[in-house]
């Protein structure tokens, strides 16, 4: 037996294979978020997401930031199930150097804020020693509606995004390493890394209106979430736009980085990322923008179960990596 | 302002400070569990405690025994509740030394024992890489039943516990000092360190029957969970009764320890410690006999503002202490 360390997805599935499956789950293992079926038509939706300072919260960031992200990370899933969040809980783990008045109310006040800006409360919590900061956020919601699953996307739907990306990957970039940019364009980066933001009432709207076939939020990064959908769905890809923000290409040009790197592998992205039907497109569109959104197209489902990009005229493959925990390096 | 690490009580009351509150929580912030009024009469309640590999996790005790004691834990709040556990979230942080597929799969099997142990099922979670082993555990259930609080106890009522104390106190110094013991008494207190047991079906019978004025769970120790009792309810308690396990009384003789210690100070124990209306006792005890448990008496509540014991003639003050993260040592 090898002694590298198992990757994280390689561990979520040799747990999964221990589990005894609850009967009649709406939502398989695996999926973005967990739900229960209540008496009548209501569906219990459950998530649970950990922040750890050691990879989730890079240099300069906050206490006060890093809570509210460790919320906004477990909200970006909701939002891609269209789930409203009814009630947060936060079990937090401090080293003690952390065991401060200062640390705890920052800490504390990111929590509240992050849970303010979803319109949720947290509403429980427990408190711990550990040697890294941990902040394990559990989410709690309802809803009649269909969910929808990562399963979903059939041969001729849209690929959409909810907004464009590479910021956070250009900022991880700007805060790690020896790169150049003004400091307007720093403050737009790193600020992408230090506030992301959950893309609840683009989800809301979406999977309200039953315009969502497929769905799953960008947290492990653009390139890895579809290839979860191609692989869920049995179905594959061909991306014709790359949604790339023009702050990142602007990075990405004066430092000399390739901008498909920076949209497709960066990760720690909180953009949505779905499949419509071509018939709902109008009307997802509309939803979209009714709460102050967008939807941008990127391409459509194949039959061929590969990930390609067609850009500038050169056609690429979409490689299946992402960040993953246990393998990537911060 | 002092250096010294804040307590877990006292970062708890900060960080609920700084929380705004959920409209008509219909239980306070700071109970054994949190709860959300759904249309009609259902009640949601969820939890969520962190077993953490430092201070949780005693020697010897392994990665099976672990995951299912961060389940138990959970329960057991539950169980003071008496609600039923419906699903189980888990998020789990492994050092990268435990990122191997033979502890994975035992702390999977450690989880799902735990689960189904208390007929419920781990339905999704989450996993990281953090330098201690951290295991987030997260229950959701529904009732229609009042719930009790810590605050329901009025004077008059009887005080009582679903069992016995003092075998973890007393199993923890086995493992971590120089104490003598047979080995099969070593056997019996060394098991009720790795192998707790919640009191569920105890608590679902006293709580469904409505027998219940107040309950909290003994995680923190037994004197600590009278006093916040005690505290939330404003009444004082008269103890009568010690209620010592034999292997615990013969472990204290043994190494002429007292067994007060043991009993009232040392935490691990997952007994309901509650109070019974006088009118509600026969029912109670029925109730409990019923699903084969027991409940044994050690006092009342009375106006007096104080805890004390009186023991052979003797009467002692019981201290507010306990296992308290950040000032207690393992």
């Amino acid at each position: 037996m090898s002694n590298n360390p198992l990757g994280e997805h390689e561990i979520i599935r040799l747990i999964q294979t221990r589990l005894s499956s609850m009967p009649d789950m709406p939502v398989p293992f695996g999926d973005d978020v967990s739900a229960i079926t209540l008496e009548g038509t209501q569906t219990v939706v459950l998530k649970t997401d950990m922040l750890v300072g050691r990879t989730d919260v890079p240099k300069g960031m906050s206490l006060f930031a890093a809570a509210r992200k460790a919320i906004v990370m477990n909200v970006s899933d909701f939002a891609s199930k269209g789930i409203c969040p009814t009630a947060v809980l936060a079990a937090v783990g401090l080293p003690k150097a952390l065991a401060t008045e200062v640390s705890v109310v920052e800490i504390a006040e990111g929590l509240n804020a992050g849970a303010r800006e979803y319109g949720t409360y947290v509403v429980g919590g427990d408190t711990n020693e550990t040697g890294d900061l941990v902040i394990s956020i559990s989410l709690f919601g309802t809803t009649s509606n269909r969910l929808p699953l990562r399963s979903g996307a059939r041969v001729g739907d849209i690929l959409a995004v909810t907004g464009r990306f590479g910021k956070p990957a250009a900022g991880l970039r700007l805060l790690l390493g020896d790169y150049k940019a003004s400091s307007e364009l720093r403050e737009v980066l790193v600020d992408a890394v230090y506030s992301p933001k959950a893309r609840l009432q683009e989800g809301l709207a979406l999977c309200g209106g039953g315009c969502v076939s497929a769905s799953i939020d960008s947290s492990d990064g653009l390139a890895w979430s579809i290839h979860e959908l191609s692989q869920q769905s049995g179905v594959g890809f061909l991306l014709d736009v790359l949604p790339v923000a023009v702050e990142a290409e602007e990075f990405a040009v004066q430092n000399g980085l390739d901008p498909v790197e920076l949209v497709l592998y960066g990760g720690e992205e909180y953009e949505l990322v779905l499949t419509v039907r071509p018939s709902m497109w109008g009307e997802a569109q509309t939803l979209v923008q009714a709460v102050g959104g967008c939807l941008i197209p990127i391409g459509k489902a194949i039959d061929k179960k590969q990930v390609r990009l067609i850009l500038g005229g050169e056609e690429l493959t979409v490689e299946p990596r992402g960040w993953e925990h246990f393998k990537s390096q911060v």
